[in-house]
């Protein structure tokens, strides 16, 4: 029995490794891995490598032929039992004669969760679900959050120097953190459905909010919240075309600036104001009905309070430069109105810390990020993951 | 050749462990820790306990006895060769018949570093130097600051949210940290020869700013910044007489109010102001020349920004707690006028990361630090320690 469980934790892993190889590509749909194994030795292998395209039982089966015959399936999520833009993965699983089927989670979609895993029994195979289900959780989270609350997950990323700024009291914050930070911030803009940005940030800096790695990438669609739609026809976020871009407007942006932004091809996205600026919620829900699975938010100060108050933001990751620029007027990362009382804190759970060149990473998770009861149902612990002392003990 | 080398290295790593027996306990005296060894048995070990008592050598030598003729004699710092409040410890060493002596570190003092060894040459001792060096040199950061310098070595800490803040909009900070990063606190508290803090963190808190630790513990000298001696003569680091208390004051501080915090036993120390504030230099060359070697700075915004502007600085200590307070107003932990241009930030090495339960805590020595390069030539690498990936990679 232990024999067996080894067995298949090893594929389940091989499956989660070929999962990932869709990363950034899958939305929205979520990365799926599939192993078939016979006798101990995998004979099929596939991912789920874009949507509308076959999912990934479907290239596992179809390179081990014959040999899925009485073969194991496994597979990071339950297979659907669907038709969606490609047929049911049940009938193909039970077609090829698979004798058991080995599942890391059930679907994290609340109407279709077990769905698969019964039709699959119903047909006399024998299912194993939960191996490495909290890798599995962890490897879809974005996907668990939009398709259990129709919400796109949201990736809070800042650079900061040690003592809390993000700018010094010039304004100035090119560069905060090295070569190597920087390079990881194209990383999650490459996987990221959306980026996002506020007006002040498109004013001070005029950024292209693009990807910009060796090896090319994919560019993300650009949000710009901007109530009054006080954006410059010239921006490059508008000129440039390299990714679509929306600009998020409030009920009172001038007409004719919005038909003129429209002439250059951008998209106007006009949202309800609430509390002195644009509601978050409503656009958040916009974006997720529009199979926006993931936004990176790279906001200024106001931006990022605001997405934090409205409990929208699931993820942080943190850049910390060690260096201080002081300035009682220099701004942080997080400002708004705040929080009066220490314990109205905003809660992160499941820190990590990595060490990038000179610079640290530190990622979170927001604590009571809607979703996350789903996703601790498929197998996210909410354990910390602070990594052990690795430095110098005083 | 090796296995000596390694005999050497393994002797000295234990006179190091013996040498931070004394910790927080030796000021103005270096730690020291000695080992006598004969045909590879330790059969004499010491460290220095506080000044005034013998070095580590003589208790080394002691322990020995008449197995010292002859053998090996290990000390973390070159043995002294001038009388102090004790004889020379080179004399001791001669006298009882030391063939052979390793030293970790020459003595850092730049008058007398090397005499000591001159010495026991000339004696015909043999004398091996620079073994371990480097973690002599990081276990007496603190003397070598001061020796060198005339400066006590400062420890900034603060304790901030991810997003920065010090303290929540309306002033709260109890607490931002969880009580194994306080107790971390209470530690540093422990060791050093004295706490400074702003007239604004007394009125602010009322601290005692004590050693609290299961064990009991030492306090600090208490060093208030008061320019204008606005303290409450019932603070309480006026009336507790748990330790002594020095109110640092301007020239202009009313002469009334100074007699009668005098009545109440604690100590004035006027300085001259400069750039708006406190000579903060002129305070730390008085602090330095009064045997205080060590300052824990558990400074607010405006206290911290005025010693890292001077230069006054080597080592901080960052407890960053996992939540976020938000707020546009809520202090940061370095305020003062900052820096304009990115390049002309402070810059921080050695930078280590360690996770005390919830929290973090990010150590690391300001580049640009004064006696640093006496601390390199002692063995100090100034290479950076951030550990290894230890968490989750994204």
């Amino acid at each position: 029995m232990i024999h067996q469980q080894l067995l298949d934790q090893q594929f389940m892993q091989m499956a989660l490794d070929l999962a990932k190889q869709g990363l950034g590509r899958t939305s929205p749909n979520p990365m799926v891995g599939a192993v078939v194994a016979q006798d101990g030795k995998a004979v099929g292998q596939g991912w789920h490598q874009r949507a509308g395209t076959p999912h990934a039982e479907v290239h596992a089966l179809q390179a081990a032929g014959d040999q899925a015959n009485g073969a194991t399936l496994y597979v990071t999520l339950e297979p659907c039992c669907h038709h969606g833009k490609t047929p049911p993965c049940t009938d193909a699983v039970i077609k090829a004669g698979i004798r058991r089927v080995v599942v890391a989670m059930t679907d994290p979609n609340p109407c279709v969760g077990g769905g698969g895993i019964a039709r699959l029994k119903a047909a006399g195979v024998e299912v194993v679900s939960g191996i490495l289900a909290q890798e599995a959780a962890r490897l879809n989270e974005v996907f668990i959050k939009w398709i259990s609350t129709g919400l796109p997950f949201a990736i809070l990323k800042t650079a900061m120097t040690l003592d809390g700024k993000i700018a010094t009291v010039s304004g100035r914050s090119k560069w905060i953190t090295g070569d190597a930070a920087r390079q990881r911030v194209h990383m999650l803009r490459d996987r990221c459905d959306a980026i996002l940005a506020g007006i002040g940030t498109v004013l001070a800096d005029d950024p292209s909010l693009t990807t910009r790695l060796p090896q090319g990438g994919k560019n993300p669609i650009r949000i710009i919240l901007d109530s009054q739609a006080r954006i410059p026809l010239d921006a490059n976020v508008i000129t440039d075309v390299l990714a679509p871009t929306i600009i998020v407007v409030g009920p009172h942006a001038p007409a004719e600036k919005l038909t003129a932004l429209r002439s250059k091809g951008v998209e106007i996205l006009a949202v309800r104001c609430r509390d002195g600026g644009l509601d978050l919620r409503e656009l958040f829900q916009t974006l997720g009905s529009r199979n926006i699975t993931s936004v990176l938010v790279e906001g200024g100060a106001a931006v990022n309070a605001g997405l934090i108050r409205e409990n929208l933001i699931d993820k942080v990751y943190w850049f910390i430069a060690p260096k201080f620029f002081g300035g009682i007027s220099a701004p942080g990362p997080v400002g708004g109105e705040g929080i009066a009382a220490v314990d109205q804190a905003v809660a992160l759970e499941d820190i990590a810390v990595e060490a990038i060149d000179q610079d640290l990473m530190i990622t979170g998770y927001v604590e009571r990020r809607e979703g996350r009861h789903v996703y601790r149902a498929c197998g996210g612990t909410g354990q910390s993951e602070i990594p052990e002392p690795g430095g110098k003990i005083i």
